[in-house]
């Protein structure tokens, strides 16, 4: 059945009964069906809203529409989780050709579903348009940590300071590998393809590690999304300050190293779909979030006064490596949309 | 200058630079260019989400960017509005074809802004994504009204009670005719047709009606953006009650009347994108909202038992009138799509 024939209206209550099914947090006031979503709030709140795109952010041809529901959801999560906050309501947009599958869409609620109980949210709201262009955003609120006196600890862009200690959760370079592989544009070994295939599938933000770095009093961080060098380069910008990279000291998993010998520095520093942390602190307080936290965190520069701001990424002898991608702008590039 | 050459951080700083002059809320701690959003919060908080995309919604062909910045905020203010709460926060979402220009893109920020001035909000996020589809998504913030204890004052679809009395606020249909009269299907003369075209070219929101209405105990409210009998059949099945509509009592403006002397009812009942108010509460209720509103407020039927939970529209003998457009489906039509 065509999502056509079952109308907007029909639609909705679908994806409500899904949705309702996934429970329903208790500071919610009013959910799906009225005018606005309401709930009690207090402290601070967050929000962000990150939209995916059919042949600009990904492609049906190698996502499942059930990725595409935990992905829309997860990639807002990694910013709520890079502020060191909690997420909890969220509203969906869906732009759908009116052709597509209410089968299709249930997988994409399922999805969703899946995202939202890993990580603890829910979907109270949203918009169903109609449109050539398959289009989800995910619009996410969340509550900020706070210390024993309630005043909320938040990590910011301009949170760094010169001689402070760069980190980085996870592995970098294993979705944007993953990608190359869907795209047929390369060959693994099957242990490693799987790896990095699932690793560009199924965005997997360290929540957990944001709100415990935050607790921590790290007060800078970011989300790599775009790619390490061209994210730490916003830190930059925003704390005034520049950045070293150690080159060797770039946390890269083996089944990248593996598969992609040439090419795993490159898209470890700008690949881009990490969804992994970056974090900036002193190098003790960063010590105590590696002593606590259950996944890899890697210290892989400092930060340095440097009056262009830049992001540089350093080999064993100190010399500057440049890469061949500098990262991604979703306006002059989608390099897949061919 | 197309926003391509611009760039993605490029054309977020040119439009945080122009939402920046329109003013930052006292709450705000954190705008545009980190990760997320951050702002303190009390009581109850209100989110809605409504996306316009070019061709389901619009056309720029009668539409300027100017108007879009505007109804893309207007239709997220209308409703908050028929919660009876205040905006306040907003997220925007820009789908862009990369060869869109610079100077359009000022015009669609300056009527955000615009917009934003108007109805008290501020632009504290967002995601710019490249698409061959333009559209533009609000996610607006607001809080409730409370009453003197603390308690939020909230209008909802299923709190209307049989015996309730059904107003409506301003006029209904100048927007539908309006649409009418830009697409040259209809002509009409000169003032008309300017009250006319304002209509469909600026939604109008009555946000202080939906507030004020709220302080009042008016429990039961949807704004009118589907058409009026498609939206008071949300109030009814969520109510569990039916509705009569008395056609005489429906508001149309002279402008509309004498353009469309055959369809002016039609498109007041059906036409859609008014937002205009819907309020039901016992008929002193609404007298006192009558009595306070600077805009007209009109009786136009009332709430009564009806299992099948029908919306009816009733001739001044008392017998049903059937329109020919039965209210608007996102993924059904779009009537100008051609």
């Amino acid at each position: 059945m065509k999502i056509s024939e079952l109308g907007e209206f029909g639609l909705i209550d679908r994806l409500a009964q899904a949705f309702a099914e996934a429970g329903r947090p208790d500071s919610l006031l009013i959910g799906i069906g009225d005018d606005t979503a309401a709930w009690k709030a207090s402290g601070v709140q967050l929000i962000t809203t990150d939209t995916l795109i059919e042949g600009t952010h990904f492609s049906l041809r190698y996502w499942g529409w059930r990725d595409l529901g935990w992905n829309a959801l997860a990639v807002n999560v990694s910013d709520i989780g890079a502020m060191g906050g909690t997420p909890e309501q969220a509203l969906l947009t869906l732009a759908l050709p009116p052709d597509a599958s209410v089968a299709d869409l249930d997988e994409l609620a399922a999805g969703l579903v899946e995202a939202g109980r890993e990580y603890g949210t829910a979907i109270v709201g949203g918009d169903i348009v109609a449109s050539d262009t398959l289009m989800v955003t995910v619009a996410l609120i969340g509550r900020a940590t706070v210390d024993t006196e309630g005043e909320p600890l938040l990590m910011t862009r301009d949170g760094a300071r010169a001689g402070d200690v760069i980190a980085v959760t996870g592995y970098l370079g294993d979705s944007a590998a993953g990608l190359r592989l869907l795209l047929d544009e390369k060959q693994a070994d099957p242990e490693a393809a799987e790896h990095l295939r699932k690793a560009h599938l199924r965005h997997r933000p360290p929540l957990a590690v944001g709100r415990m770095a935050a607790r921590l009093s790290v007060r800078a961080a970011i989300d790599v999304s775009d790619g390490l060098l061209q994210d730490l380069g916003h830190v930059c910008r925003a704390s005034g300050l520049g950045a070293v990279v150690r080159a060797a000291a770039v946390p890269m998993s083996p089944a990248l190293v593996r598969s992609f010998p040439g090419q795993a520095l490159s898209l470890a520093c700008s690949g881009g779909e990490d969804y992994q942390l970056l974090l900036v602190a002193p190098g003790h307080t960063i010590q105590q979030v590696q002593r606590v936290s259950k996944g890899p965190v890697s210290i892989i520069g400092e930060m340095v006064a440097d009056p262009e701001h830049r992001a540089r990424l350093l080999d064993a002898t100190g010399k500057e490596l440049s890469l061949p991608a500098a990262g991604w702008d979703h306006l002059r590039e989608a390099p897949w949309r061919k």
